[in-house]
C-alpha cells in the first residue's frame, strides 16, 4: 500500500475531523502513482493518521476511508454501507432517501439513493470508480434491488479524469413512484435532475404544512412539483408553478393527476424572474400569499459567487416586494459556496432592498439522510428559511 | 415630540430594519431629556425615518416603535399586541407561550409570557416603563388574564435607573400547570428562571421525540425538568437530571409525578460538570447514551465570550466522550454574544477535542413565539443542535 507522507503539522484538520488531504499538504506527492491506490497516511512524526484512496491529479489529494491506526477491513464497503443504512432505519428512511451521503458515511465520493427497488447511484472520484465492484456486490447484498443505475454524469467525475456515461444494471423503468410525507411522485430515473429527486428537502416541505392553509402558492423552480403538490395536498387553496424544463413541467402536472389535486394546481413552463416581476406588478390573475423559491445552485466556483449572490439577492427582493403583509416566502439555497451566514445575509440584503419589515420563523438545513459531519463544513450545502412579511 | 436628527448616513441600519439608534449616531443629542420620552427621528436630510422613545443615559439612544413618516397611532400599543397575538394564534399558540417579544413585535423592550390566566411580564427600558398604563391596559382587555405579574427583575432595568423589584395585579398563585407537547409543567411564577418557563425550546423538545426510544437520557442543567419529562413521556428508559437549584430539583421531581413517569425519572441537586465527568470515567451506576445539555448564558457580556466559549467547549467535549458510537447529544446556547457561527464553532472543537467522528442531525433556533427580525440579530439567542457519535 500506498505510504503518504504529511509536511510538519498538517495532519491538524484531520485530527480534527476532516476527511481531505490537500497536495500542498503532502511531503513524498508522487505523480507516478495509479489515480485512486488505497493509501496509508502518516504525519510528520510518523504516526498514522488513518487510510485513504489517492489521487496524484487531483487537488484532494486524499480522501480518507478511516482515521487512526487500525487498517481498514476488507469488508469495509459492506460494513461503512450497513451502517449508513442503519443510520437511515434509526431516521425512519427505509425505502426511499441517500442511503449514503459520501464523506458523513465516510465514503467520499459515494452517492447512494433509494428509489424503492431502484438504486441511483453516483461514483464522483477515481477511488471510488477502483471500489465498484464491492459496492455492486454490497448494494445488492443489502438493498436487493432491481435494477441499479450507475447515473456517473458529475462535473467531478471529468475532473478526476473518469468517463461519465451512465451504466445500467438490471431492470430500470424510465420512472418510478415514491412516496415521501404521505404525497407521491413519479420521479423521472435516468432524464431527470441529479439523481431524480431531490430527498434533501424532505423535512423542509413537511415543516410547512401548518402554513399552507387557504394559500395561493406560487412554486418557483418547481422541477417536478414536490414542494407545490406537497402544499395543495396540505391546505393549499391555489397552487401556481414554474420551471424552465419541460421534463419538469411534465411530470409536475403528472403529479399534481397521480395526488387528485389537478384541480387546484397548474404547472406552466415559464421563467420566475418573469413571474415575479409580474407578481410585483400586480399583474397575475390572483395574488399569491406563499411563494416557494427554491432556485438551482447558480454559483458552481469561488469566482461567480459575488454575482451568484445578488442574483439570490435580487430574487428574494422580488418576492418579498411582491408579498402583502402576512404573506409567506420559503427560501433555500442549495450551493456549498453559499455559507448559512451568507444565505441570512442574502436574507436581510433582500429584505432591506424591498424596504420590507420581515420575521424569519425558522432557518433550516438538510434533511438528516444528509447529515453534516462535524468538522467538515463541505458536507454542509442546503439552506432553507421561512420567513414571513409584518 | 422630541425630534432626533441622525449624523449623515447614520439612517442607514435603520432602514435596513434595525431598530436601535446609538448615541454616536445622534446630531442633537440632549442630555436633560426624559428617559423615555416618546420622540420622531430625523435623517440628516431632514426625512422622518421613524418614531421611537430616546434615553439620553443610555448607549442605546432610541428604540425604534415605527418605521416611515407616518406618525405613531394613539392606539398602537393595543394594535401592536393584537398583532402580536393574533401572529401567535396563527402559529397554533393560545393560551401557554411569548405573546410579544420586543424588537420582534415593534415592541422594543417588552416581553409578554402567558401561562394561561396569568401574564408574567418584562418592561426592560425606561421608554417601555412610561407606556405600562397602555400595556396593562392592553392586556387586560386581550388576554383577560386573573393576574399579572409585572417581573421586573432584569439587569437591563438597572442600566436604565428602573427599580427592580416586582409588581403584582389580580391573583397570583404561586405557581401554575401549563401543558406543552402534550406534557403538563407546574412552574414557579415569582420563585422560577426569567418568567418562569423557556418556551423557547419548546420546539426543540418536540423535535427529538422521535430520539428518546428506549434511551438512558442524562439531562444537564435541567431547571423544571421540561426536556426529561419530555424524553421520559416519549420513550426513553430512564432519566437522570440534574440542576444546582433546589427550587428547580423539587419542582422537576414534581413534575415527573404530574406525568406519570416518576418511576423512571430522578433529579438530584448535583454539578453538571461532576456529573459528565464520571460519565467519561464510566463511574455512573448505566452509561447515558443521549445527554441533553442546556446550559446557562455564561456569557453576560463580550468581556467574557472567550472564557465562556471555553467552558461549552469543554462540557460539550466531556459529553461527546462519554457517549459510545450511536449515542446522542443535544446540546444548546442561549447568550446574545454565541452566533451561531460560534455556536457551531464550539461543537466543532468540542468534536476535536473529544477525538470523535461526530455528525450533526440539524441545527435549529428558538420556537417561534420568539421570532427573528430580518436585519436585527440581536433577536435571535438560541442556538440548538442534535450530535451523533459515530
Amino acid at each position: 500500500m500506498l505510504d503518504i507522507k504529511l509536511k510538519a503539522r498538517e495532519d491538524k484538520r484531520v485530527r480534527a475531523g476532516h476527511l481531505w488531504i490537500f497536495s500542498n499538504e503532502i511531503e513524498n506527492l508522487d505523480k507516478t502513482a495509479v489515480s485512486g491506490s488505497l493509501c496509508r497516511v502518516l504525519s510528520a512524526e510518523g504516526d498514522t493518521v488513518g487510510y485513504g484512496y489517492f489521487n496524484p491529479h487531483s487537488l484532494i489529494s486524499v480522501r480518507l476511508l478511516k482515521r487512526g491506526k487500525e487498517p481498514l477491513e476488507k469488508s469495509f464497503i459492506q460494513d461503512y454501507i450497513d451502517a449508513a443504512y442503519g443510520y437511515r432505519k434509526e431516521i425512519g428512511l427505509r425505502k426511499y432517501g441517500r442511503m449514503v451521503y459520501g464523506e458523513s458515511d465516510m465514503l467520499p465520493g459515494l452517492i447512494i439513493d433509494r428509489y424503492g427497488d431502484i438504486l441511483v447511484i453516483d461514483i464522483l472520484t477515481a477511488g471510488m470508480e477502483l471500489l465498484k465492484e464491492d459496492i455492486t456486490k454490497a448494494v445488492k447484498k443489502i438493498f436487493k434491488p432491481k435494477g441499479i443505475i450507475y447515473k456517473n454524469d458529475s462535473s467531478f467525475r471529468i475532473m478526476e479524469n473518469l468517463p461519465v456515461n451512465p451504466e445500467i444494471m438490471g431492470e430500470v423503468p424510465q420512472s418510478v413512484i415514491i412516496e415521501e410525507n404521505k404525497v407521491e411522485y413519479e420521479v423521472p430515473l435516468s432524464e431527470g435532475q441529479k439523481t431524480g429527486f431531490y430527498f434533501d428537502q424532505r423535512e423542509n416541505r413537511e415543516f410547512l404544512k401548518p402554513y399552507f392553509k387557504d394559500k395561493l402558492v406560487l412554486d418557483l423552480y418547481s422541477y417536478i412539483g414536490a414542494f407545490g403538490i406537497y402544499a395543495a395536498k396540505n391546505g393549499a387553496a391555489q397552487v401556481w408553478g414554474t420551471d424552465s424544463s419541460a421534463l419538469a413541467v411534465e411530470y409536475a402536472n403528472k403529479n399534481a393527476k397521480l395526488n387528485g389535486v389537478e384541480d387546484i394546481v397548474t404547472y406552466k413552463r415559464d421563467d420566475a424572474e418573469r413571474l415575479l416581476s409580474a407578481m410585483g406588478k400586480k399583474e397575475l390573475p390572483d395574488q399569491p400569499d406563499f411563494v416557494l423559491l427554491d432556485p438551482p445552485a447558480f454559483v458552481k466556483n469561488r469566482k461567480s459567487l459575488p454575482q451568484a449572490i445578488n442574483l439570490y439577492v435580487k430574487l428574494n427582493r422580488m418576492a418579498l416586494e411582491g408579498l402583502e403583509p402576512g404573506g409567506y416566502l420559503a427560501t433555500s439555497t442549495c450551493s456549498h459556496h453559499i455559507s448559512r451566514e451568507i444565505f441570512v445575509d442574502i436574507i436581510r440584503q433582500a429584505a432591506y432592498k424591498a424596504g420590507k419589515r420581515v420575521v424569519m420563523l425558522e432557518l433550516r438545513g438538510q434533511a438528516k439522510d444528509h447529515p453534516v459531519l462535524v468538522g467538515m463544513p463541505e458536507t454542509e450545502y442546503l439552506h432553507f428559511a421561512l420567513l414571513q412579511v409584518r
